[in-house]
């Protein structure tokens, strides 16, 4: 009586899982965290608009959700002023991304991306057995020329590139990023993940024409909306691509009272500039209590401020295992040399409190082991 | 300017949605259906509890869920007399049956399944390159030795069988479905969909080892907790292959308001027992409603029931296409002689009425155009 024939793919992947949840480590723990400040979630919240219509769609999630998303493509369409046929919405930028993989990579095909970068991009590729060809970041950036470089050196099929990039918070300038579209390989697809983008003043975004065959930029409800549990992101990009990704999505895959939920988010904008004020105020006191510590807080354009620890990896895991002792959920940068940082979320003041509270003894704890 | 390099599998593959959702024929109307009964959703609607849950952690959603599942697994687990190492939880068993393609299929790799049976089965094995292999149903009911014998000829590395069945409404035997998994091939995986389990009488659930590593069922609470909106599907099978599902699903693709939904609605049995009971009477009042119009209702252990319209397919498409212009959205099987009927979900009192009123205006209208 022998098990199911995997595919000699899914039997060479290991089974781990790419981040462990807070509630993961809060069980580990034994006690709830204090200050969730580790995944980029906006402790603000969503729109009370948007509150009020996923508590009244409760009572309507009898129904299966509309597998087009059509009103809520309509309504991104509006908003990003491009054709509903430019708008791809799935399961979170995370879904996307698998699908996005599913349809470009197979075995041996070469994915550029940073060295630190986004990790849950990595885990499609592979699980399509993708070859990822990562260039280092510089100066704690994201290196467009690198990435372009490698990719013609590869024969990539896919860039990956953040902007605002977690988990530095830096990001590119307008210029860059338009002139990194032009300079894009023959054959050559640039993921410009996009999640954070509404922290960028508006004229940093850079304006990337909708239909061009060569860039898909997605964008989320997860962050500045305050919907991450919602899962819902979007894709913007030429026509064909979108439709191809009908060939594979999960139809059925989207929930109607998140559907609900991101129309009225999408709608109240009001609430949403008021949010980019809040996370603002938030960078400035994180990047005050860095000081306070004598740590110097990198510039963000981000619901995050990336601090960096003045000293290696090791001693930036033992400042976060001591927050994470100490109740508060923050995370960090896994590869060297930007593991000498430590990452924190936007929070409320009652959040940051707590976290300036936390910081000074795990630090001083910290350097009593160095 | 060239777009992206797809894989020569996802260039083969048709950008077709496998169904058209209410919403679009809605649109394509230009009018509301006055009653929504074509896909087996419970109009019922979710236990007041899961919908004061849902309502009540609408503000939560800035958080993602967290992606082991962890509460909902436990809870899952004691509910089904297993161990949480048997339980993974899923988008749906849509989502569900799109890992386990990936996981076990690949170019060439047989399926068997029954003509006619779940298209969104199909859609996933065709996606990863998978060859269907289908065998007719029997008296309308699917046919376990036909799907056996099938598997052993092709080497298969899956078979499909719904029990209760969609979109027929029929059911095995408790003995048939265990002498079936004992004469599982070797190598062979067999996937029990049991969507509409809760509406079979207990003692007609087949008994299965959870640590039998030949078989995973899958269950929902899509149907009898009437939450398809809320995308909440989960599989029991052997560690094993629990396990493998990990290497390749969106860790954190659950909506964390659905994870609050379905823990509630689970822990409402009594609300569950209750809805079961609606659903055999509106069975019982459809299959009325057929009888006076000299229809026959198939026998039913879900919550639709499949009416034989007495003619060939292309009456019964003629009935179903008048129904829906008449504001009734119904739908049908799509293989001969299934196809000689059409599929009525239970329904509220009012819902039945409506659709007991448009019957023999669709009967007589499809009976002149014979």
């Amino acid at each position: 009586m022998t098990g199911p024939r995997y595919t000699d793919l899914a039997q060479s992947l290991p089974a781990l899982v790419p981040f462990v949840g807070p509630e993961a480590q809060e069980r580990q723990l034994n006690q709830a965290f204090r200050a969730r400040l580790g995944a980029n979630e906006s402790v603000f919240g969503p729109s009370p608009l948007a509150i009020a219509a996923m508590a009244k769609a409760a009572a309507q999630t009898w129904m299966y959700g509309d597998p087009e998303n059509y009103d809520l493509r309509l309504a991104l369409a509006a908003a990003e002023g491009v054709s509903p046929e430019n708008i791809v919405i799935g399961e979170g930028i995370d879904g996307l991304l698998g699908y996005l993989a599913r349809l470009l990579i197979g075995p041996g095909d070469s994915v550029v991306t940073s060295a630190g970068a986004y990790p849950t991009f990595n885990y499609h590729v592979s699980g399509f057995g993708g070859q990822i060809h990562a260039v280092p970041y510089s100066g704690d950036h994201e290196d467009p020329g690198a990435l372009l470089a490698k990719a013609l050196e590869t024969n990539a099929k896919l860039i990956y590139l953040a902007n605002p990039d977690n988990p530095m918070g830096s990001w590119q300038s307008r210029s860059t990023v338009e002139k990194m579209v032009r300079d894009i390989p023959e054959g050559c697809l640039l993921i410009l993940d996009e999640a954070y983008s509404q922290f960028l003043a508006p004229e940093d975004v850079p304006a990337i024409d909708p239909n061009d065959p060569r860039v898909i930029r997605f964008r989320t409800f997860s962050k500045a909306y305050g919907m991450a549990g919602a899962r819902v992101g979007y894709g913007i990009a030429a026509p064909e691509l979108i439709t191809a990704f009908n060939k594979v999505r999960n139809h059925f895959g989207m929930a109607r009272i998140s559907q609900a939920g991101a129309l009225a988010a999408l709608a109240d904008q009001d609430y949403l500039a008021k949010i980019i004020a809040h996370v603002a105020q938030a960078r400035t006191h994180i990047a005050e209590i860095a000081q306070t510590n004598a740590l110097v807080a990198l510039p963000s354009a981000t619901n995050f401020v990336t601090i960096d620890c003045g000293h290696d990896g090791d001693f930036a895991r033992a400042v976060l295992a001591n927050l994470i002792a100490a109740g508060v959920f923050v995370r960090m940068p896994f590869v060297a040399p930007q593991d000498r940082c430590i990452r924190v979320s936007a929070g409320t003041n009652g959040d940051l409190d707590i976290f300036a509270k936390a910081l000074p003894g795990a630090l001083s704890k910290a350097r009593a082991d160095l």
